[in-house]
């Protein structure tokens, strides 16, 4: 390895559920590991608070009970969890770390050409602990930005862009030419909005609230259909009847949305067509890929029998598509100021992601009050 | 063709939809079509009335205000229709044939070798208007039943056979090794378990009432679990446990059950597994075939992200295993009175299968309940 100096410790964020249904996060000090032949060492810059950090960071913790804790060295919170505790029996006691992942820069490098390369460079990385100030990671987790690049814009670079990119390429992979997408208005919304642009593509956002609608059309979007409009049943059945969407990508996971959706893309697919008992021969595809709401989900089955509905996840995504992956990677990194840009609504040091009055805030995953972690600021 | 000399007329059932909201079933009069080279006329002794004919037959009518109308030569029933009519918007002022299976002998047939064998047979067939005396069917669309069958036997060669065939089939092709079934008490659950039995498949059953786990351990059943027991939920991850199923098929739809298997299966898979916060990554499959409650699907999404519920047809199952179709249609005629036998509560002439009382009962669907019109009888 290429020792340019790095702190042999780092102070980083852990989470801890206790049997007795207490949520503790605090600030600690860890030891940073010397790098391996293909790891390097990233001073960590910034790294977001994506909704699917919150279910490790904070679990069904009811954080409006949240109190402060620990001491100025080591700050911490703790909430109590009053329902849910029994599926998380199998993180008890172990002090978790978390942070999916963040953008910084390489201080020191293994041994390996790969790693070698990366020396000096601004990278994006996913590690799964990724609130700290220094991480040891593994050179397929980093992506390196074209020189120049802000650390801070490099920090979400895997969780967001691959995801919209997956939906893209999952909507071809399955034979769809149209996609429906319900978060229009958040980062990755917008991320989307702008492959689909690029690609050609018709994209139908939902959004939920009227100004959203402007927002995304002025980033040109075609089709914003805002959900709490009165005409929002009609006005989605028009945007499926323009553009063909036969296929949802859902982060709300509760209610009636995607059944909703589902049966209006059921509905245009039978106008005018001879009638058939079990629906329209027509797959409706939605999948679910995040939880913002945690209620159930209620599908009225108004479709006929020629659907499915399914979870989504990044990693087995990629994983399927093997190889193809680099490519993605490789567009990530080229857009990354662009395309796969993401805006923040706060930024929070190490002992300010703990402060009660800052996780109630985070928690409630408000579009456009998405927080970034900066622990060396 | 060969004229073994049949009638130039049938009596025959066919369902109407009105704009106004009123469902009229009437028996009525209708040409028995010359047989084309690959077409045979059937003498229809049976015709089962499965959960998926009275969706076309009766739809979403409040046939406990069934009212007779007709005369002697032309019985028939309506009912209002008050809620869902807006579906059924392209059936309606069609007169439409009902029935999707049926089972007779064939007493004219067609030029090509194909239809000449069947001169004289016992076939079970599927033609989507078996509630009549005579039709004339492709002969794809029907099964030689064994020298010395009785045509009752064969009234229902196609839709539970094939569709419990289907199940296992599916199973198999995705990678699962056991299987759930909801409705395990139904003629198809019946003969689903009978299958598993003969091929070494493990199969948890669902049934609903105490005396049916009793009935179904006398068929050879291994794993009953009765859903009205205040243990069910134990009950059911003890089965699922024991038996490593992850695929379920479903004839309910409405209500909490799939989401609750699928949370159980989920439950079974991360036992003793380090903890993940997207889930187990075994992937839990429900497949919902049937609509026996017509209420929405309730998804609590207790089972992480790796999860499928999708409707399942036949229809489309038989087209993507192509040829294999023929091995599955051989083994139903050569184990129609064992393996795939049926059984009926109540058989009704076409004139008292108009008879509001008789609808009213056969509506319900209730299990060991099933009706078998007899057009011949």
């Amino acid at each position: 390895m290429t020792d340019s100096g790095f702190p042999s410790t780092t102070r980083e964020l852990r989470s801890t559920v206790t049997e007795d249904g207490t949520l503790t996060v605090d600030v600690r000090s860890a030891d940073v590991a010397e790098p391996g032949p293909d790891e390097v060492v990233v001073e960590i810059h910034a790294a977001p608070i994506n909704p699917s950090d919150l279910g490790l960071l904070i679990g069904s913790a009811d954080v409006s009970k949240a109190t402060a804790g620990g001491d100025d060295a080591n700050p911490s919170f703790s909430a109590p969890i009053e329902q849910g505790l029994d599926a998380l029996a199998a993180r008890f006691g172990q002090p978790m770390p978390i942070g999916n992942e963040g953008g910084g820069v390489v201080v020191a490098a293994g041994s390996s050409d790969a790693a070698q390369a990366l020396l000096g460079k601004t990278v994006g990385f996913v590690s799964g602990d990724a609130y700290a100030e220094y991480r040891t990671v593994h050179v397929m987790g980093c992506i390196a930005m074209p020189d120049g690049t802000d650390p801070v814009d490099a920090a979400a670079p895997f969780v967001n862009p691959l995801t919209a990119l997956g939906m893209v390429e999952t909507m071809r992979m399955e034979g769809h030419t149209a996609l429906v997408h319900t978060v229009g208005a958040s980062n990755l919304g917008l991320m989307l909005q702008r492959i689909c642009i690029a690609d050609g593509i018709e994209l139908v956002n939902i959004v939920r609230r009227p100004e959203h609608v402007e927002m995304l059309k002025a980033n040109g979007a075609t089709h914003v259909v805002d959900s709490s409009a009165a005409t929002f049943v009609d006005d989605l059945t028009e945007a499926l009847r323009a553009t063909g969407a036969t296929i949802v990508f859902d982060a709300i996971g509760g209610g009636d949305l995607v059944g909703t959706i589902l049966g209006r893309i059921e509905k245009v697919a039978v106008d005018g067509a001879a009638y058939n008992r079990y629906g329209s021969d027509k797959l409706k595809q939605a999948y679910i890929y995040g939880g913002l709401d945690r209620s159930p989900t209620i599908l009225d089955r108004t479709f006929g029998l020629t659907w499915s509905v399914a979870g989504w996840l990044l990693t087995p995504f990629l994983a399927k598509i093997g190889p193809d992956a680099q490519r993605l990677r490789q567009r990530v990194a080229d857009e990354i100021t662009t395309t796969f840009a993401s805006s923040y609504g706060m930024r929070l040091t190490l002992d300010e992601a703990v402060d009660p009055a800052n996780v109630v805030r985070y928690a409630k995953m408000a579009t456009g009050d998405k927080a970034l972690i900066t622990p060396n600021a």
